[in-house]
């Protein structure tokens, strides 16, 4: 019998109390193991979450968790750095295993309860805090194990997916967007999280120490949400065949990691860019196995729930010879590439004045930074007024794009910032 | 430190050889483990399989994997049923945990292997015999064990759904693209355990113990293979948006299990109906995490040998104290449905001789057995001639469609046995 006692009674957590007790005869029945729930601690104990949870179960204080000698794996989901952190930390020293969903803790301060757990040999489960119920963790740590990863990337923030999909379906603007979005409860008041690839970037930074054995890296990852993203981008990159998404992006190139989280234009004939709403997808790619994609809810109290139980269950198993957890202790010595350093290629719109000799002004600076067109299009005519201009590049480097882009921004003829989206792709795909 | 035997230097086996050899020391820095070949027997040990192996490691001799005291796994990657299973079985009794790729020989006759497995205590992994790379087993095992299965289907045999993807990419016949897919390899000079849809059975039979908990039920599959699949076919699929795929399907309805293989109507929309050429892909959807899906290559030896090498990391994690295997024990005593008793949506295509009244003749027959139709396509016109009639139905029994399509073949209007096709998809898509 394994005891398991849960923080935090919200969303996840409801979702969790219900698969452990709907399907806990069936896990017994495939595992053979007795899971039993001990505790729930909450701060509110009164709110009908509509599950009906036993007797005594329910507690606003947390001690009735980590210290009580029944409860062999302690679950966290109260979410946040404060008081998260202390609660795992308190438990992994009263040497109780720790399940959690909580990536940005995880993500920004994860290195103390990574290295708390080896010295007090206990297993940290965090299937959760990556992409919901797709089991992606256990995929990249046991599935894959014997691969050499290659390349990572996904679409692992819902909310932004849902926005870019609403976006793209109904070509309304992103502040329209994101009202719906709100809502329909996709996205929360203060947005930033979700729509500044923030939390991204924190499931980019487990994913990546876990498949590549770098240390726990958020601060190193480059950045970009997706609200400077305009209809009329996406109209664009429809007519070139693309879609956009918010990647999150971990490629190993020559030894070099890049790490880094942005919209990009995928083209339409990947199953990524078919992944719509609130649907995650993360393709995978090893040396041995080649190309893989997982898809599925990236959130969610039933899919995150069921995340939380594989976790209880792994541990479990595990309780009398705990395994050390792979993550976070860098054994790898990757270095992580600079973001001028990368290559893409590019979506460029500027907002050029309507007149003759624009187009060569802009494409010779381009030229003069090694950057080479592979379509232009422009669209309307207003005869001395701004229009866009949209150039789609064969592979640069961003540093180059980032010079000349600042160049071009200082013509007179270029009327407003000029505004740019990476492209992923073959470079031969794109010229159709 | 964990020995390792491996039986069969085919494809597979070279691919595990190569994976194991070339990223040991990955998988040692992951996982803490020393993975060790010891020895692979083959009875050919002088082909240059462009793979170098230690000096000694190579025999011919069978035994020196079988009984030696070195070895903790046995890799078996001979395939077929015998010896196969014999290997199997001497390894077991010999206290050698097993790891296979035989899809073949667990799904017609792993009863036996399963229990001796489980009298000598040792683990059994069969992550390659299912999708290839694709860690499908550890997904439906482990990743989702906190759900009830709903439904499982996919894409799972390469060979057949490169045929179906070349038959609709250029319009050419089965036999056609049969003999395109032998030049490349994909197919055997025998294609039949392909394209009849027996791989896929086979595999479906692993996947439907482990997922439901019922015993190995191989023969209780219904199977339809592609081979009667003509361009014609394709082509009114496609007018209808929907792409015809070889899918293996299990679904749980009303406590009953379907378990079927054969050609079926997938909507365009569907990510699924996107896995083109070689590639596999699975839906699994659970009560908790809803729908997921898992893509990628589905045969090749080093995705492969990806699989087999994640079951030798998975058991010699757990040499010390062994996990039953949970498949093939049949906890569950769900029935397996008679197929006359599936519900489905269904394409049609029937012979007719173009004269008045033919439709009305038809679609009385239809009626009659309760099968509503949503749409007809007749194209051309030859009158007194045969032409194609297409009708997609809405959802009717199995049953009632056999019974009218016998008795629509004895009309004297209709010159040539009618072709059917279930279709998935929602009821209320069917009619865009």
């Amino acid at each position: 019998m394994a005891g398991v006692g849960i923080i935090g009674f919200g969303t996840v957590g409801t979702g969790t109390v219900k698969v452990l007790l709907e399907n806990s005869e069936l896990i017994k029945k495939r595992t053979g193991l007795d899971l039993k729930l001990i505790k729930i601690a909450d701060l509110d104990i009164k709110r009908n979450r509509g599950v009906r949870v036993p007797q005594g179960i329910l507690t606003d204080d947390v001690s009735q968790v980590l210290e009580n000698p029944s409860i062999d794996i302690v679950v966290e989901l109260i979410g946040g750095l404060r008081p998260a952190k202390d609660f795992i930390l308190r438990a992994i020293r009263n040497k109780k295993h720790v399940v959690t969903a909580n990536k940005a803790l995880l993500a920004e301060d994860g290195e103390d309860i990574f290295r708390e757990a080896a010295e007090n040999g206990v297993m940290i489960g965090f299937e959760a805090s990556v992409a919901g119920g797709i089991p992606i963790i256990k995929v990249v740590k046991e599935g894959l194990v014997g691969n050499k990863f290659l390349s990572i990337y996904g679409i692992i923030n819902g909310t932004s997916n849902y926005i870019l999909t609403k976006m793209t379906d109904e070509r309304i603007s992103f502040q329209d967007a994101l009202k719906e979005a709100q809502r329909l409860g996709y996205a929360e008041a203060d947005p930033g999280l979700d729509v500044e690839g923030i939390d991204a970037a924190h499931k980019l930074t487990i994913l990546a120490s876990l498949a590549f054995g770098i240390p726990l890296s958020y601060k190193k990852i480059y950045r970009e949400g997706i609200t400077n993203i305009t209809p009329l981008d996406i109209e664009f990159a429809s007519e070139l065949g693309y879609r956009i998404k918010l990647l999150a992006i971990a490629k190993l190139l020559n030894k070099e990691l890049e790490l880094r989280v942005h919209p990009t234009m995928v083209p339409e004939e990947y199953l990524i860019s078919r992944v719509d709403g609130v649907f995650n997808a993360i393709y995978v790619e090893g040396d041995a196995v080649g190309p893989t994609l997982y898809y599925g809810r990236g959130a969610g109290d039933m899919p995150t729930g069921s995340a939380v139980v594989s976790d209880i269950v792994d541990i479990a198993k595990k309780i009398k010879s705990p395994e050390p957890n792979s993550i976070g202790t860098g054994y790898s010595d990757m270095a992580i590439k600079d973001m001028g350093e990368i290559m893409s290629m590019y979506y460029f719109r500027f907002t050029a004045i309507d007149r003759p000799g624009v187009l060569s002004k802009i494409s010779g600076i381009l030229g003069e930074h090694n950057i080479s067109i592979a379509s232009v299009i422009q669209k309307g005519r207003r005869i001395g007024g701004a229009v866009p201009l949209v150039i789609l590049t064969h592979t640069a480097k961003e540093k180059d794009v980032k010079t000349a882009l600042s160049e071009i921004d200082r013509l007179p003829v270029v009327a407003d910032k000029s505004f740019l989206l990476r492209v992923e792709g073959k470079e031969e795909d794109i010229i159709k």
